[in-house]
């Protein structure tokens, strides 16, 4: 069974959802999980719940990185932070694998830091989930873009990289046979983007191993167009923060709704379940977890809004993705890069 | 009273709710319209309706550019199209402004091709309004968003222009005293998003004549941070795309819903007040228009699927900013330039 570092005291509720997730996941699978951190306050929440002790073990680490930290002082300065023990067990072969719900910046610079990047692997890149339309029965609803902040801007080598670095990723996470692969782009035509966005379209479709569909635009990302969509870190990150405030923002109209008077609460009711419709949109979330892809070892970061539910599905992943053997499976997809 | 020329035969519902619009124009305002296009088929539509012939003549032009064509073609051998015909009205003097709902890049293109670039201006950008949380009463709901593809990359110093003209236009446009300008990056840190943006940033915060509050992020457009947000085109046409795509998707949701059982249907209609207000995140296409900004003459560029009142706005807004004189604003924003 995988073992996984998961960094207790990361995260907006840290360490109480952490703990919590990790307790889960220790009473439902046999994956054994690290918790990192601030040994009396990770037990005093474990005192409050059911676990099982078989399967989890406490690391102690004495410093934290806030949220609010810069990524690259606090990773030189909080060598003792549950985020950087985490990855060292990881670096060590202690663990398979890291979890954090924690600094965005300094999960990236910490795996730089103590892991390897994979042999030909330029950039690594943070991927993520994003909720979009299905098409058919039983496709997944969610759709993997990637980078959404580990680069600012990418060569078309970085591009085709991240393409297969995400095709690989989807396929053994999300079980597409051959997942469709999109280049985020102003328009569908090969001669659209500028320079690099051309070379990466004119890359990708010589690459034998991945199922290339093309250029996608803004409103196919909503669409099931592609399942795995490729793009420079800036366009990524403003791209997925831009879809986190629509969802915010439909959130605070359902919740402004449902405060409002008798009427509206019979009409919500009746309503509910196109709410939960909308709310699909709106909990991505809590949904398993960004990797962070190109490394020997493999890192899942959560949401930082993470609940114990969202950290114990991005646990699940990550011992799914160290079973499924993901970064050989990148390794492979990189040898037969063209 | 200005003269627009209105491209009569551009968008998914011309030529019917181009003449519409503009039949509305003449009966209820005092700007004189050219309606560009095939004399018989706006004579057509225009026996259908009310119209004042004061204020409405029928230019013709024989040919048209269709929304699928190539632009860059379709401008250099299509001379006889009705946008080219309106475009060349302008830039003889005949009208002080161009509308148009037709294919994006051939308007560019035109433009380019007939108006003079204002002094000192690098590149001309394309403007587009989008629905933004508002923080007080009274406040404007759109915010400006340019470039959305008049350009793909930038450099720092086109930003800063974009900037200044973005400025002029909203604070004569939407009469906000001192439009507040934000840079689209991936981080709020002056130091984000790679060297042209941190030059960018130490460039706007230089500007006098601005009201420049700083990076903003993805979520940030959502929320009424800043009324004018700034980026290269690449970037912005991707996030405005996406937003559309994902305002399509709530359509589809409240259609699907309204379809649906009765109860369905009793629930929507107790909800009305909230469906508006999701609407209203979705209806924007029929918001005003797409300032080109840039040119010596004013380009309005309505959403492709624009109806006849979306049309009769762009009308109104291009007659204010003849008005106005958002040009020389421009000019002279352009002049202080630092």
């Amino acid at each position: 069974m995988p073992t996984i570092a998961l960094d207790a005291m990361g995260g907006d509720h840290a360490p109480d959802a952490i703990v919590r997730g990790a307790a889960l996941v220790s009473t439902t699978t046999d994956i054994e999980t690290l918790l990192v951190g601030d040994v009396e306050r990770v037990q005093a929440i474990l005192d409050q719940v059911p676990y099982n002790p078989e399967h989890l073990a406490i690391v102690p680490a004495t410093g934290v990185i806030d949220m609010g930290d810069d990524p690259r002082e606090a990773v030189r300065t909080k060598k003792d932070a549950s985020l950087l023990v985490a990855i060292r067990a990881a670096a060590d072969g202690r663990a398979d694998a890291v979890v954090s719900a924690g600094n965005t910046g300094a999960c990236i610079l910490g795996a730089a830091g103590h892991f390897t990047l994979l042999p030909g692997i330029r950039r690594a890149a943070l991927a993520s989930v994003y909720p979009r339309q299905t098409e058919h029965e039983g496709q997944d609803r969610m759709a993997l873009l990637l980078d959404v902040g580990a680069t600012v801007r990418c060569e078309a080598d970085e591009l085709v990289q991240f393409a297969l670095m995400g095709s690989a990723y989807a396929r053994r996470i999300s079980k597409v046979h051959e997942p469709r692969i999109g280049l985020l782009n102003m328009g569908a035509e090969p001669s659209k983007g500028g320079p690099i966005l051309v070379e990466a379209y004119r890359r990708l479709r010589e690459q034998t191993g991945i199922n290339f569909v093309g250029n996608v635009e803004g409103h196919d990302l909503v669409r099931g167009k592609a399942d795995v969509i490729v793009c420079e870190g800036l366009l990524g990150n403003v791209t997925l923060k831009h879809l986190e405030g629509v969802s915010g923002a439909l959130e605070d109209l359902a919740k402004a709704a449902a405060e409002q008077r008798l009427v509206w609460r019979v009409g919500l009711r009746l309503l509910s379940q196109g709410i939960d419709r909308v709310q699909a949109l709106t909990d991505y979330t809590q949904y398993g977890g960004s990797p962070i892809l190109g490394f020997d070892r493999l890192f899942i970061k959560c949401h930082g809004r993470s609940n114990a539910h969202a950290i114990a599905n991005a646990v699940k992943v990550a011992a799914k993705a160290v079973r499924d053997r993901v970064p050989d499976e990148i390794r492979d997809a990189l040898g037969r890069m063209r």
